[in-house]
């Protein structure tokens, strides 16, 4: 860095505030990593409190051509808030402003709101936030909107994009805007744009009315193939299920080792439902549909009989991520979706491949959105972390090749951004191109994210 | 225009094939207009009936300099299939293949597909399209994509947007893109951009089950603000209504003129109200909920008994078009949104404005989404037309005051263009043309709508 840059950073500091500013190495280098990959140490971290102290960061990224990288609780599984160069980091943990207006049914977030804070101070009136990534009590709003984030309801009750109302968000240009969704719908543009389009600042978000039922079951299968088509038969039979989710045996097996509750071992497959609604009667009937497909395709089905055992049950799914930890000490997490009915295939084709690099590899996911992640575990001290990468590669490769995409919900970030060379033709990686230089021509914004490098012809 | 032009015209229709193209004079005045207004013959009619014709269409606009306008049923509210100047009209009336996929639940759709064929066809497979616009029978899927439309299911159910998977689309250099609403969300950016920003030429849908039981009720109030709050208190009680429609006084008695069907021609405002779902008892106590809801705020109401009954009772909604036209020859229908908790005072504001230029005025739409219709009525041969729009112009103003939006459905096209700089705020208006200048940066794609000129400040 120039000497000039660091006299611009120090007067920035001492102008905002030393509170909001760390320009010490020691804390530079926490704002380095995500939750899946380790970047370039930060010129300075921002913690701004207000938009008007975003706004100073805009500026200040404009006065010394540092580009800003947006960060929220840096869970995200893309690398999408890792520094690819010397950066503004621009942490907004402390923009944790919400309220509430019941009447209207609307919450007005800062970004740096937790998520599960969310329907925690909505509960008592009644109403809910349904997006509810399995992040949810690290993950901030700002990252879930930038990350488009979804979840186990994401199949019945959509993603984070589905329930926001208004943004607020600062430009490129430091200008400040309140966007509705009207005519351009640009906070469906800036939603899942990973902080390269824009820097959000506030959002209202839709409220729901908490479902006052739920019922719970969990299915085990011989085959992948009998879960899947369990799935596609409920649905077809009517069931919407508010919760849907599946593990395979690598996952089924790994928390079994972890919890000791009595998972089946030898099962194939896993699937996770709940129902939810207003009339006891109809959750319970919906469940019952789900059930009796899940009987016809050969799964063997444990019915919850109380909130309790439903907990219970769904502690197997919560457990994986810790469960994981323990059989080699890093891993990687990847997130594709396909088609529902090539499913089957494709959990065969990625097993194939874990057995051929010889990783172990296990597969969960929101399975009503063909929503999958399989996981990766190794060690970093023994095993080449760039055959890993390759093989995650491969994977991309599998979900394209199914009619899948990329991403199911944690984005391109950093991880993916090659991987869209060959999962989008040029002509539409251009249309992108177009997007991102008409709101940050000086390529201001979280550089090096999302979109490849376009090479010419 | 030129002799060149009308050259490569002529020679454009030869060799796309004469039936796709409309040169003579008589048969371009017919595209024209559209459901509010009429703008500037065009040069060429082209029919498209492949993508490939439409790739050849803007190719002749790049060819000519003549600008490109997508034109549906001509259905729209807001004047976007209307030219402005000397333009190529394309017209989708012709590509009208409509395929289903039961097992994934979608539909695959060219442009010109009638909007109410979806739900027809998908019908004996247990299927539905909600999205239902009151002109469904005439209007076309591109033009319900263009506009974002929504229906009196949209409070429940969504707008067409909310069921896009997928589009097909061409942009102003005539290259072919498939978008997939992934990375940043194109498609989302597509939809509702009234043809301003690229052609949309296939899209993939998602289609829902068809909830087996529906319930109707009809109530009728003293006062507009008894109505509304009426509607709050039954949303509170956790009612999720499938169709919820608000009539006023000038309606009910319009209607009531023309059907004889003994609607409380002294009431002050009406509500249509559907539940839907799979379970009849649960539908039923919905209906029970928005019941007691409109007995409380002083409403009648009447349950209807049989789908029969409620067919008769949904007849008072649909009639209000024809109806309205035996008032005065020529109305022009607004549309705005505003906080529902703000309808009784936008609804008063409205009708002193009626009062206060002299002309007819009733006002309807779907309250669930504060979406309101205000039609004024008068005489072209007798009436200063420029007064009419001059209070339109305030009609907006007023939705703008209470905090609501220029269009709840029907666009801005020409219509509310100039409204635009109200509504919105210069750095929001310049992010809006930083998006269409990427998109389209010689401005041939519908040019005139939606955007204001931005007159250096
Ligand atoms: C155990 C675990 C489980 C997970 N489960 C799920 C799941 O079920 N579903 C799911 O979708 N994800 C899941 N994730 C991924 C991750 O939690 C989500 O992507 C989440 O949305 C990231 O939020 P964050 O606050 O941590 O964002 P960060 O990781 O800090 O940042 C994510 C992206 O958002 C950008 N960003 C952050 N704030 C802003 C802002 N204010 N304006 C503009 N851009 C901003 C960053 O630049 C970056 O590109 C999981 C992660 C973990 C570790
Ligand atoms: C009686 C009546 C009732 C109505 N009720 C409703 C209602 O309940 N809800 C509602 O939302 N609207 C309603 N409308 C308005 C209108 O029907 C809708 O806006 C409808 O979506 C227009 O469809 P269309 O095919 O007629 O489009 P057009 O009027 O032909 O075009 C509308 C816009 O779409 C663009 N366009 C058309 N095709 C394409 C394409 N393939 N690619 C890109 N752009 C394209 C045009 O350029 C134009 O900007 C109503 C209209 C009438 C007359």
């Amino acid at each position: 860095m120039s000497v000039s840059t660091s006299r611009v950073l120090q007067e920035f500091a001492a102008r905002l505030g030393k509170g909001k500013v760390f320009l010490e190495l020691p804390q530079r280098r926490m704002y380095r990593y995500d939750g899946i990959a380790v970047g370039e140490t930060p010129a300075i971290v921002v913690l701004p409190e207000t938009t008007q102290d975003v706004v100073e960061a805009v500026q200040l990224a404009q006065a010394t051509g540092l580009p800003l990288v947006p960060r929220g609780a840096a869970s995200g599984l893309s690398g999408g808030a890792v520094p690819t160069e010397e950066s503004i980091v621009l942490c907004f943990t402390r923009m944790t402003r919400l309220e509430l207006d019941p009447d209207r049914r609307l919450a007005i977030a800062q970004p740096g709101v937790v998520t599960a804070w969310i329907s925690e101070r909505a509960k008592p009136l009644g109403l809910t936030y349904p997006p509810d990534p399995a992040s949810l009590r690290t993950s901030t709003l700002g990252g879930n909107l930038a990350e488009n984030a979804g979840g186990p309801m994401c199949f019945k009750k959509g993603v984070t994009g589905d329930y926001v109302v208004e943004l607020e968000c600062v430009d490129a240009w430091g200008q400040v805007h309140r966007l509705r969704r009207e005519a351009y719908d640009l906070p469906g543009l800036l939603i899942g744009s990973e902080g390269t389009l824009g820097i959000i600042t506030e959002a209202t978000l839709r409220l729901t009315p908490i479902p006052p039922h739920t019922r719970t079951l969990m299915a085990v299968f011989g085959e992948v193939g009998q879960a899947a088509e369990a799935v596609s038969r409920a649905i077809a039979a009517g069931a919407v299920p508010s919760k849907l989710e599946f593990m395979d045996q690598g996952c089924i097996r790994a928390v079994e080792d972890y919890l000791h509750m009595g998972l089946p071992v030898e099962a194939a497959a896993l699937l996770l439902v709940d129902t939810d609604g207003d009339d006891p009667q109809i959750v319970e009937e919906e469940l019952s549909w789900v059930a009796e497909a899940c009987r016809e395709c050969g799964g063997e089905v444990r019915v919850a009989r109380d909130p309790q055992e439903a907990e219970q049950l769904w502690r197997a799914r919560r457990s994986v991520s810790p469960a994981l930890g323990r059989i080699r000490p890093k891993r990687l997490n990847e997130d594709i979706a396909v088609p529902r009915s090539t499913l089957p295939e494709v959990v065969r084709s990625i097993e194939a491949l874990g057995r051929a690099y010889g990783f172990p590899l296990v597969q969960f996911g929101h399975i009503g959105d063909g929503n999958l992640h399989p996981n990766v575990m190794f060690d970093p001290e023994s095993d080449d972390e760039d055959k890993v990468w390759e093989m995650l590669h491969e994977v991309a490769r599998v979900a394209l090749r199914h009619g899948g995409v990329l991403s199911g919900e944690h984005g391109i970030g950093l991880m993916k951004r090659d991987f869209m060379t060959e999962a989008l033709d040029r002509e539409s990686l251009e249309a992108l191109w177009a997007i991102k230089r008409a709101l940050d021509p000086a390529g201001r914004l979280n550089p090096g994210k999302v979109l490849p490098d376009l090479v010419s012809p």
